[in-house]
């Protein structure tokens, strides 16, 4: 695409020559002739310098250091914009593949395509423009809305209710049974059935090989716009509250419900039948065994207010001086 | 289901109407009229005002609120026994699906039903009244027990043997290669055979997900009644003793052994080699680096004493006053 | 086979019985008569005299306790090479199964295998010498080398690069769409479309159920002999530097660069947008969220010299005496 045209589509200002040919995007310090690029942090400003890129997106007030520039007031949103433009990966045709196993008393809506070998269950309803990769397995009774993705590989057990627009990528386990079990100290524990099930709105989406586990009774809940990384758990009857995201490896014990507008950072835990409040944000690693107010950013293990922990960081790293210190201070005293 | 026949199922007292109709189970918040919940908590009583459940499972000392309860000695054991009453989910019927792939030299029990698009491998033996999901794989010369489920998307590498009554959630998967390379510096890792096996005990629940590796030689065990959570990570040639149950996302490096009866909580991190007694409990996150006492409750990183942990958490949220208090002392002994 | 052939093989000296069969390996205390072992660390040495093997590999120095042993100046490389020896694991006879879905578009090269119900997309180019498991999915325009080993469930995305002799065990996913969303408050994230791609070098190897998502512009890089382990998460545009081995669950999130034989044990967590330099090693549980220099260890959350983390962690158990000691000093300069 000319530049001039990607300008325009992306309602920036050209600086510079706009007839070279934009055939991709890149990374600032990886980018080739041909590609364009962003600075959204002046951080980066000196890149513009050494960039190869063919042209730039810039913001308002970066200098355009002689290069090729697409000024704009978000840079970065710019950008998505001109990922969406680029997106050239093939979407299947709409069609259902021979080798499909669709049971006959499934529904599936128009302009759909379901892919080889994918497994649709008896009484299943998938909506329209559905886009079922090969190796998908949807269980029976499932209900599932419009502009369905599942790539391959993903499964959706029995009953689970999921909304319009909801992606699922490879390998992501939707109401697999809650780990529910009795000990009954040198026997078998006993199994609870987990008969509830997993309900998920508009706009999720997961990522791969995550799972989320269906309730003993009621339902695990996926509020709308949800987004979840990569190999998170998600425990049987837990809640995520509306445009929440949950970093890779996160993992939710049962029961315990998170608010909107959430941010958890990788690698995050949370015990079971807690609280935690609207805009919450959490450290990677943070381990969350207390409920947490609206609005507090947490970090450590157990999870407490993030300044609190910065500080006892700085004060941990010099325990061992400290420790010497008040050795000193207590011989001294001895001696007087 | 009429109240005073779940009573009688259940062998609970009924005070209050007997003919109401139940048609399902719920947690005592969530729970509507035709329902029956229960509390377990005496904390929990307050809801009993509240609930819209038309009857609740409650202990022999429980206030009643004026509410229809059902009377037991335990009523959460109560209420598991009701879930199994109430699971209505649909057991596939048995038979093979005429697109399994069943090897001609593998032999399937009885009353066994073999899903779409399964695979089942040469010498493999199944036993009966297995339910074998769409899209299993088991590979050649497994061997596995009596009621076996796996769900859509497990897979049973070669060799391995599984006993009785054992249940894979979907993506499991059994007996791939341990990780066992040998660093030669600045060349490609020797790989190291993974030639031994995974052996699973009777009553074994594996969730979504998780994956336990086959040994170098011998076996990686799970003990009779193990019961593994999601996304879990059973290094090779491990061994995890009888009725033991690991919460989602617990990660056992290689060769190490876990005793019987021992619970531990999301995300643990056990380092390889390692002993760890019969009924230990491990808390959230922690990471065990040493050999375990049996009997022991432990925390932290590295895991140590739970008690000595608390007491260090509460002591590390006091350490950047304790360092202020320090200095104060130091300037003082300094004016003498 | 008898054991002077495998001390043959194994460039060994035999000391005892040469004629003995031996019909497996195993772990010193589990190993059976007929069994070969070994003692690589001297502090096993012990077992030598209870162990019920019939040979034993052990080093020059080790002291033989009577049994029959072999002799090697590296006994654990000795017995590497042996368990490639009775490696008796089938490997699947080269053919495509009929019901494998193989685009016509797509090349497989000669002697390939691919298993039943494995999906190979269009435009896929698969080298020679490839073993593609039952259920393997390659979405369209994959690119594979030569001697490539895919396990049941493996998925591999749209335009993935992969080179010679990658084996992928069950369930691991590459190429899923990297976590890329841009928040907006009281609305659906926006999505940020994933348009890169993964590229893997040759001899790489990944474990069950790991995830390495593709780039948003660019590509993800795993190096020439890469080794991951299961579980692990690999975020978009990150890189891996040649023969670096990461152990099962650790977490990459996007665009963290690491150098090249980098050591991490389990559950480690990589911060976004870091570097981590060549040869550095990684304690279990780390928390990375700074940059680490080439060469270093580290430990803890945030990561740290391990020196210093040991000493930390040796102080952080003294820390509720050392309170009980600033307030018993406090105490005596009041009195003073």
């Amino acid at each position: 695409m000319r530049l001039s045209k990607l300008a325009e589509k992306l309602q920036a200002r050209i600086e510079g020559d706009g007839d070279v040919e934009i055939v991709g995007l890149a990374p600032i310090d990886e980018a080739e002739p041909g590609h364009l690029t962003f600075v959204a942090n002046p951080k980066y400003g000196a890149l513009l310098r050494s960039t190869r890129a063919s042209a730039v997106l810039v913001g308002p007030d970066q200098d355009s250091a002689g290069r090729t520039v697409l000024r704009t007031t978000d840079p970065y949103a710019a950008f998505v914009h001109a990922l969406a433009l680029f997106d050239s990966r093939p979407r299947p045709q709409p069609g259902v593949h021979p080798t499909a196993a669709v049971a006959e008393s499934a529904t599936i809506g128009p302009r759909a395509y379901v892919g080889a070998y994918a497994v649709i269950g008896e009484g299943a309803v998938v909506g329209e423009d559905a886009c079922i990769y090969p190796h998908v397995v949807i269980y029976p009774q499932v209900r599932v809305g419009e502009r369905f993705t599942a790539h391959a590989g993903a499964v959706v057990r029995e009953n689970v209710v999921i909304g319009d627009d909801v992606v699922l990528q490879p390998g992501v386990v939707i109401g697999g049974d809650g780990f529910g079990f009795v000990p009954v100290g040198d026997d078998v524990p006993v199994t609870i059935p987990q008969i509830g099930t997993v309900e998920i709105a508009d706009h999720v989406e997961v990522g791969a090989n995550t799972t989320v586990d269906r309730a003993a009774v009621g339902a695990t809940r996926l509020e709308r716009g949800v987004k979840l990384d990569n190999l998170i758990m998600i425990g049987h009857g837990s809640r995520i509250g509306a445009f929440s995201m949950l970093a890779g490896q996160c993992g939710m014990a049962g029961s315990t419900k998170i608010g909107s507008r959430v941010m958890a950072g990788g690698q995050v835990g949370f015990a079971g039948h807690l609280t935690v409040g609207d805009d919450v944000r959490l450290a990677a690693q943070s381990g969350v065994v207390r409920d947490v107010a609206a609005g507090a950013t947490v970090a450590g293990l157990p999870a407490g207010d993030v300044a609190l922990w910065r500080r006892m960081v700085i004060a941990l790293s010099r325990l061992p001086e400290l420790l010497r210190r008040v050795r000193r201070l207590e011989k001294r005293l001895q001696e007087d």
